[in-house]
């Protein structure tokens, strides 16, 4: 069901064309490189076991949406009060013999949509923050202005494939009403793909049909959002998000189907606990939407993260964190469906070295497990309460290299490079060679925002942290900011559903 | 003759044991994973044929140094002028004929000995840096104080398991008189193994009398130096470095011999290109010092790294140089022998996120890769050419993480937590079960320096940021410092040597 893995079609010379159009014009990343397992079969089969013994005896709760429950009985689940017990290999049976292993989540600008799933991985930013933090102002509440500023950000930044959802919280807006001012911002300051609210179904439909009219007209046959549930673990669903990836599914829209564990508090504190527990939550999940609408979209998650045994913090960048992801990256990939996992993490209140050390081993193993969506890739902070400006920039940087990690090492004619050593007298160094000089340009990953001058040079230039060059960058994107064209009446009518349905409610208060 | 890939002997119970062992008392890491590959079989052969080519058509230099010459002419290679073209396959048949596979480096602690080669991982700190660089006094050139201060440091943070060599460039004393001062204050200032003066024959030749002094006697059944050999890419090896590792390896001392690519200018700018050419050089070095000294422990270096295409300035923790760290590391499985690679490099001046994020993105390469010694694990700065302490102790912190990474995912019983799941009520918290408690303790990995507690928390504490939390670490550690014993005779021996050898020589200025 899911891609032949570390395929490489098309020989040589398919190989080199193929690379050069992921490089030079997918709007993701297509992954040459087969992808790492850190656990033999024998061991992953052992987890796969323990999850169905997980969904036979313990079960899932579905909390609060009889329909849910119907469904389930209908399908030959034994539905306890609203627990429901799953025969083992039902859940799977249901997910691998409905759900695409590979989608096309359509954009507003077509040479922007992505593929979810196989051999791609897409890169969106930081979602579900209340705060931010700038080396300006420090760390604030977030408003609809920072919420506004992170989505042209993300639009401006050619690291980041997605816009995202809640990139952060828009607090200054009633907590019933910012999801409408959220997709008004995605659809019209950016034309990258994005994500429709799951905070209640009401919200969920609201985005479904802002979608319709951006999209112009009926979404039965083109998926536009990808939306994120997650399980209320462990071992548990609850209404909220079941009323929204309801929705969604019913529309054929994506939903990342999410179990959201700190190990230790919501799961086992041992990673092959955690990931017996996330596989069972998310096949339960999974098929449950392949109930609602056979072959709506839906994308495995995991967010597993550690804690801190002084205090009970979540800690991020850890071991245990990145081993989380290898495995479940390979649990997903035996489902057959799109994976969602890793990000740029960090508990750091600042753009500093902790921030950078923490988020880079997580996304490396992000990156070589084989991850498709990676949410948070670029501006997570602070555990994730607050999306950190420059942190956008610096993680958003750093996405770029995982680019050619992805491509992998070009054994090509050219890439063997041996009329180099022949044509150079012996000793000499290469950089006159011809080879040389005909690779030069694209031969390294050049970034953004490191500084590789001298010392001298560097201090001349005003001894700038890396922190405070991506202070400078940000600031200089937002005011070269020019949005994606829109028309007018469109954009109106997108105003209008919004000023509308503003009108239809009184302010709630989060 | 390497050990097989991806043992895992002694079942369950055995791994666990292993496991345990490894964590609590081998002095250094001892890796479960399997390493990665990232280039298939086909592309490594490719990869060697290239190397024999380069080693058959366009030969590898010995400069200056006629008794290398005699030997190659005897072993039946090509000698024309100092350039030597060897039969192919000739290089790497006596490297695997005689060289051992893995071999012990004694320290003058017996405790801390370390394994090199296998499924073993050496951390050893920074080498060769001119300059130092801090928080309170910013940069400046090293002195003898800051050479013992870091020889201190090193022995005080378990991460390190070696003392390294010229863990920065005492330039305060004599060019020609400084290695004395070194090899003794690794001798006296710590009990980890360390490396010897490569900078000229008569220099290596005193680090051996040094060694002897210390460890008491002949070693010629002891190997208990491994120094650092640097192949004057490209192609070409020079009198200084063969005169000291003809002296290391006639007296059975490790040498590392270790290409130092900068990509574009001493090797080709492909990857596929530098390690043809990094392979043909290490063969050509290994195979020499078996000549030597048959059976003479040798390391498979390389040091290769990418440049910044504007300026010419070395570039580091790119994805290039990365994936040259996993093919060397393939390659040198292939041959069988120990390899020397990666490290935490960077190019930037502070330790900063640039710092970090580099320095994460060679470190995670480098252990998954598999690479047996690990030179540069702590310390480097401003792309080598500065040791920084506040980054040698943000280093050695991330190093402990990747000890959790080495173990790989605990598949035991107790691992998959299953009487976890049967013993909590459903969807009770994991936080009071009876499994989480039993392994609460030492389930995750705890950094010494990063910061998880709440925002207000660490508000309160300074909002300090980790380059300032670890300014505070490596000035407690100075301050807790305590030598290791050493018997007074023995000290007083190794003391009149080096003010002999001192007396016996004019000062150099370098």
């Amino acid at each position: 069901m899911s891609e032949p893995r570390g395929r490489r079609g098309g020989g040589r010379a398919g190989r080199r064309a193929a690379r050069a159009a992921s490089a030079e014009t997918a709007p993701y990343l297509v992954r040459r490189l087969p992808p790492v397992d850190i656990l033999d079969d024998e061991s992953l089969e052992l987890i796969e076991r323990n999850a169905e013994t997980i969904l036979s005896e313990v079960g899932i709760a579905f909390q609060d949406f009889g329909e849910a429950l119907d469904l389930w009985r209908a399908a030959g689940a034994e539905v306890d009060g609203e627990l429901v017990r799953f025969p083992p290999g039902l859940c799977r049976r249901i997910v691998q013999d409905n759900a695409p292993a590979v989608y096309t989540q359509h954009a507003r600008n077509p040479a922007r949509s992505v593929k979810v799933g196989g051999d791609a991985t897409v890169f969106a930013p930081n979602y579900g923050s209340p705060f931010v933090m700038d080396l300006d102002r420090g760390r604030r509440y977030a408003t609809l202005e920072d919420f506004e500023n992170v989505v042209k950000l993300a639009y401006a930044l050619p690291q980041l494939h997605h816009s995202g959802g809640t990139v952060c919280e828009p607090v200054d807006v009633p907590v019933n009403k910012r999801h409408l001012d959220m997709v008004y911002a995605h659809l019209r300051y950016s034309d990258k793909p994005f994500m429709g609210s799951v905070t209640a179904a009401t919200r969920a439909a609201d985005s479904v049909e802002m979608a319709r009219i951006a999209f112009g007209g009926d979404l039965s046959a083109r998926t536009v959002m990808t939306s994120l549930i997650n399980a209320s673990s462990p071992m548990r669903w609850d209404a909220t998000m079941l009323g929204a990836a309801t929705t969604y599914a019913r529309a054929n829209q994506a939903c990342i189907i999410s179990p959201f564990i700190l190990a230790g508090a919501m799961s086992p504190v041992t990673v092959a606990g955690l990931a017996a527990q996330a596989l069972a939550e998310a096949l339960s999940g999974m098929a449950y939407l392949q109930l609602v609408r056979p072959g709506a979209p839906v994308v495995f998650g995991t967010f597993a993260s550690s804690m801190s045994m002084a205090t009970g913090a979540p800690t991020f960048g850890t071991p245990e964190a990145g081993q989380a992801i290898y495995v479940m990256a390979s649990l997903a990939r035996r489902v057959g469906v799109p994976f969602r996992s890793g990000g740029q993490f960090t508990s750091s209140k600042l753009p500093d070295a902790q921030a950078a050390y923490e988020s880079a081993h997580t996304l490396f193993p992000t990156v070589q497990a084989g991850v498709n969506f990676v949410l948070h890739a670029a501006g997570w902070q602070e555990g994730g309460l607050a999306l950190g400006y420059e942190k956008l920039i610096l993680d958003a940087d750093q996405l770029g290299a995982m680019a050619v990690w992805a491509r992998g090492v070009d054994t090509s004619d050219n890439g063997q490079a041996m009329e180099a050593f022949r044509s150079n007298a012996h000793g000499d160094h290469f950089l006159g060679n011809p080879h040389t000089l005909a690779n030069f340009e694209d031969a390294f990953w050049r970034s953004d925002l490191s500084d590789a001058a001298s010392y001298e040079q560097w201090a001349e230039e005003g001894s700038l942290s890396a922190a405070q060059r991506a202070n400078a960058r940000w600031k200089q994107l937002l005011a070269d900011y020019e949005p994606p064209s829109m028309d007018d009446a469109l954009d109106a009518e997108l105003r209008d559903y919004v000023a509308r349905r503003k009108a239809e409610m009184p302010d709630e208060i989060g």
